[in-house]
């Protein structure tokens, strides 16, 4: 059985001595003081530990049934999504003209992320109902706002988002789902969705989807989307759900992981859908929501990462093994616990390192949202050339340091009833759902960099300049520094190659995208510890703090740069050996 | 569904034109003509292709069940065994005196991987036998020999390898199962052992369990160890198969893959048991079997990536998706073929350069096991050497591999009816048995390399040296050459390192372990790459070969030493940063 405890004080020094959310700009941060962020996330957090942990390993064992047509989720999931809604949890940062609390989407993050690494599969019918309600929020009539939102502020009614179709899902330009317009204003969808997260449940009295499909005189393409809310069940002019629309769950996958979220095929006969947004701009509405959504899916990648690690820390500390090589640390036991073993410590130091740096990444960009949302441009260019990294990037390390973590555990890993397969197998989704990484690489390199004339990316140096110039002359910042530095050229040069041989061959850019995605991924983590080491200075200099906790976050800070940042010269190599390599062969000689 | 099909030219191209070996001296090598091998591979195919393969998910959905105390395979499993034993294939490589057929060890290999790919779970019912056939071969007393391997060389009976208990894995020394002797020369056995693969089944007459026990006078710690065999039905006089021993399955695991195989709990309570080999030398009696068992693995760390890459290859050709930036490739249809993308390129690219030089590395492997048995020590001596490499790095590639593979689905690698999960969860065991990876780095670093005072390493350095010096001033080879000397240069790099740091701090050594064994598998994989370039130049200069299929090759090879041994660089950096990094935090400041 696998434990979970929230790392509350990790999350207020992010908050508090890394960002110093109360002296932003950015409305409502200076309300966010430490008093309060710590009561909420302790609250969180027990909702988390007493909860949501204990179903984690149930949702993965009995997964999610169709039964006469009406999913049943895992046995204690409706208690606990009673217990999320009474408690206003899924209200964090919604509009308070619904409902919501009206607190920033920082906030949301952190409680976000204490919830996913408890379970997973679980957050996810919350995660969605919020990327649903952000659609309709930005983009729906005052009409639909009122009939929709206070329902789903609350999760008395869940959200899905409907994009994937059997034969597409990159390329939402194949799609072949129709919407017939009625004369009444509403449209018939007609179509089959696919791989529909949360797409039926017994936990909601209703379920708004939210389907891309193509109405008539739109073209070809994308261009021809529009965007429909298509509800489970018809509202009443009273508000109450009405008669059940023409959509029906074909089928639940069975899946590697989330077990317990139900992935549905979602049948959509003549259903009754409204417009939502502009029609023939539906992919620009599911746009608006992407920086949002992938950040979300970029937190699962190290909220998931940070469980199994808690899980192979305490198992590295328990399990006696083998004698520490300079000398027994436990002599009078019969050997000594894994964790004195180098190969183990180096393990342990990469999941660390790695979540830790992830959290801050993630906080900051959150940040980023907030500020862009009250109208900062810079940030939200900044935002979107960070997303791609934060989404790709942090699944891709997310998943490898779960893999590590069962590692620790030997063949007791690979045993499922100890949990730590869980893990590994929930994580591998955040790499594949909300795009692709490879999509993720190919948004980073083939648009995000010379966005508005390469500005951002610019603005990026700048700042990563500005961070190390700040400690010039401070020698207990070198390490960090130096590093940093070289990492950063490293990244530039990759961007000098990209824009001296793109033009001429795309495909030379492109073949060096993932590794491109990886390289920035390894800088932005290089900066967060950066700004951590720094802040962990600060505390100590200022004395009073918990000197114990501010030397690991340093120790931990130099390993990253030291053992990480290496990576930065093996992608900047790959890049540079361009295409040719890459697409050497013809694809009949494969 | 997945499908799979042998790769006989590869197999056929390394037999015959890289590993030359009908030239070679071993005995036994100069009958393994052309004609001979592909009459061989060409029957193990079409035995794996219709058989093993499509009862590869089957396994995977049935799994294996206790019931009754006894473990039912599932369907197929056994009509499919009586197959693989009919056909003579569990006897390739096993002694003529007890009714083997005497052929090399390679190609025990080369059909071994047709079989794993096909099926590993399956697969290892007859490699777990194979491993207690040669433990008894060669530590059997001639009674021993005779009463037990005519029937283990055709899988009549099966066998087995008790090692782990509950609280011991890698740490032996604590082992608790207790050899009591009796007044017959006997012993009984008592103790539970766990993760003992192939454990239980319905598939054969008897099991021939081989168990490590402590017998009364050994001492403490791994010293004390003896191997007993411990039939699951004692054999009568007439060598039927009589009374069932006080040996029983307690559990069936429930695993994250290789759901085919059985892995069982086992009780023995007084079992009856013989002494193989010398009492108190059974861990002496293990390690003989070692390179062979380990080498085996690292076989199906490649192997199932063969099969999932093949599996990610047609999806990429099959599946329409986007378009081709440089113009489309397939313009009448809706879309172009996943293939057409850079990045796409990239992920089929690593994974076929990966499993070609892995294959490369595994069979030449064998041709050394080979010679090591007929008496050439310094063979000897470098598989020791390449034994923790081609298992640690090869298994740690060939999961990735097949995650790489998975994703190329997309959203359908991760439905389980697809298949791409199980190559996945299937592979990942490969990581963890037979010696945890991280327990490989350190028999590499901490054992091997030092071993006869640096004797096998210099050798294998100048094996490289040779085969650069070889090519000096063919211009064609330059990019194999060139790039393998620079990765040879940084893995002598390290081990100065190790040389100048280990003797004062081990850790110094052993925190750069890992790091060093992924390094020399990156060495290792570019001198095959080297080798495999050169036989394909070779064979286009002498004109009248697979233009098309030698092209290829030497085009795979130049991705894998561009795109692949810039991590060489990488884990040099990380070596040389040493230990202060990795053990920084004291056990309690995680």
């Amino acid at each position: 059985m696998t434990t979970y405890t929230a790392p509350l004080k990790d999350m207020q020094f992010l908050l508090h001595d890394v960002l110093n959310i109360t002296q932003s700009d950015t409305p409502g941060y200076a309300d966010l003081d430490a008093g309060f962020t710590s009561a909420v996330l302790e609250e969180a957090a027990k909702l988390a530990q007493d909860v949501l942990a204990p179903l984690n390993a149930v949702g993965d064992r009995m997964g999610c049934v169709l039964e006469n047509g009406v999913v049943r989720t895992p046995t204690g999931f409706k208690a606990a999504f009673d217990q999320i809604r009474e408690g206003g949890w899924t209200a964090l940062d919604c509009d308070p003209e619904y409902g919501g609390q009206g607190l920033p989407y920082l906030m949301n993050s952190v409680v976000g992320e204490i919830f996913v690494s408890a379970n997973m599969a679980f957050n996810m019918y919350q995660g969605l109902t919020h990327g649903a309600y952000s659609a309709i929020h930005a983009h729906g009539t005052a009409e639909q706002k009122a009939k929709y939102l206070p329902k789903m502020v609350t999760c008395e009614w869940t959200g899905t988002m409907n994009l994937t179709e059997p034969h597409c899902g990159t390329d939402l330009g194949l799609m072949r789902t129709k919407a017939e317009p009625q004369a009444d204003g509403s449209y018939l969808i007609t179509g089959q969705k696919i791989f529909i997260s949360a797409g039926d449940h017994d936990m909601a009295d209703n379920i708004i989807h939210l389907v891309l499909a193509k109405a008539p005189g739109g073209g070809e393409g994308t261009k021809g989307i529009s965007l429909f809310i298509v509800p489970k069940f018809l509202v009443n002019d009273d508000g109450t759900p009405g008669a059940r629309n023409a959509v029906s769950v074909g089928k639940v996958e069975e899946k590697m992981g989330i077990h317990g979220n139900a992935t549905c095929v979602l049948n959509y006969d003549g259903a009754t859908g409204w417009l939502l947004g502009d029609l023939h701009k539906g992919m620009r509405a599911m746009f608006t929501m992407m920086n949002e959504a992938r950040l979300g899916v970029g937190l699962q990648g190290y909220a998931v990462a940070e469980a199994a690690y808690q899980n192979s820390l305490s198992y590295a500390k328990d399990r006696l093994q083998g004698r520490d090589v300079t000398g027994a640390k436990n002599p009078k036991g019969p050997a000594d616990p894994l964790i004195v073993h180098p190969d183990i410590r180096r393990n342990l130091m990469d999941q660390k390192s790695f979540v830790e740096g992830a959290r801050a990444l993630t906080f900051w960009g959150a940040s980023l949202i907030d500020a862009a949302h009250h109208g900062d441009a810079a940030a939200d260019g900044l935002i979107g050339l960070l997303t791609p990294v934060i989404k790709g990037f942090q699944t891709d390390k997310g998943f490898d340091m779960a893999v590590q973590a069962q590692q620790i555990w030997g063949g007791h890993g690979y045993i499922e009833e100890q949990g730590m397969s869980q893990f590994v197998r929930d994580a591998r989704i955040a790499q594949i759902y909300e795009g692709a990484n490879g999509v993720q690489a190919l948004d980073l390199v083939g648009r995000k960099l010379a966005q508005d004339g390469g500005k951002h990316v610019m603005a990026f140096f700048e700042l990563v300049k500005a961070e190390c110039k700040a400690h010039d002359g401070d020698d207990r910042m070198k390490p960090f520094t130096d590093a940093l530095k070289a990492a950063s050229k490293q990244m530039q040069a990759a961007g000098m190659f990209f824009m001296a041989n793109g033009m001429k061959n795309p495909n030379a850019a492109l073949s060096g995208s993932y590794d491109f995605m990886h390289l920035m991924g390894h800088v932005c983590l290089g900066l967060m510890w950066t700004r951590m080491a720094k802040a962990a200075y600060a505390a100590l200099d200022a004395g009073g703090g918990d000197t114990g906790f501010l030397e690991t976050k340093v120790a931990t800070g130099r390993y990253y740069m030291a053992r990480q940042l290496p990576a930065c010269a093996m992608h900047l190599a790959r890049i540079e050996s361009g295409a040719d390599p890459v697409m050497a062969l013809a694809a009949e000689a494969f």
